[in-house]
């Protein structure tokens, strides 16, 4: 297992958690996504490590905006 | 036609419109709801009055308040 933190962008609401955890979640390897809505941090755990290209736009299909870490 | 507008309080994003656009579209005789996300001005148009009392319950529902008017 593997779990990594990232920051999204524009997220004010408990409907933008739900996209983000929606797109995010339907990523291959992915097993769980919790979303801290007041700090924007979205931790992913996952099988094997998430291609960053596939999650930033996971994160931008969704609607929002993965901040360059 | 019938045109009344009314305030919601705790919309933050499009999801939130979409939310409460849903509910109170969904109500007996209403034929259009525009919402301003920026204002929170909700403007119902129907063919009949619209119940007070079943407006602030679809308000309710969809997870945001009716402001007392």
């Amino acid at each position: 297992m593997i779990t990594q933190s990232y920051q999204v962008k524009g997220m004010t609401c408990g409907h933008c958690v739900n996209a983000v955890s929606t797109e995010v979640g339907a990523l291959p390897g992915v097993t769980e996504v919790t979303v801290d809505l007041a700090s924007g941090a979205v931790t992913v755990t996952s099988n094997d490590p998430v291609d960053p290209e596939q999650l930033r736009a996971a994160v931008d299909e969704a609607g929002y905006e993965l901040v360059a870490s």
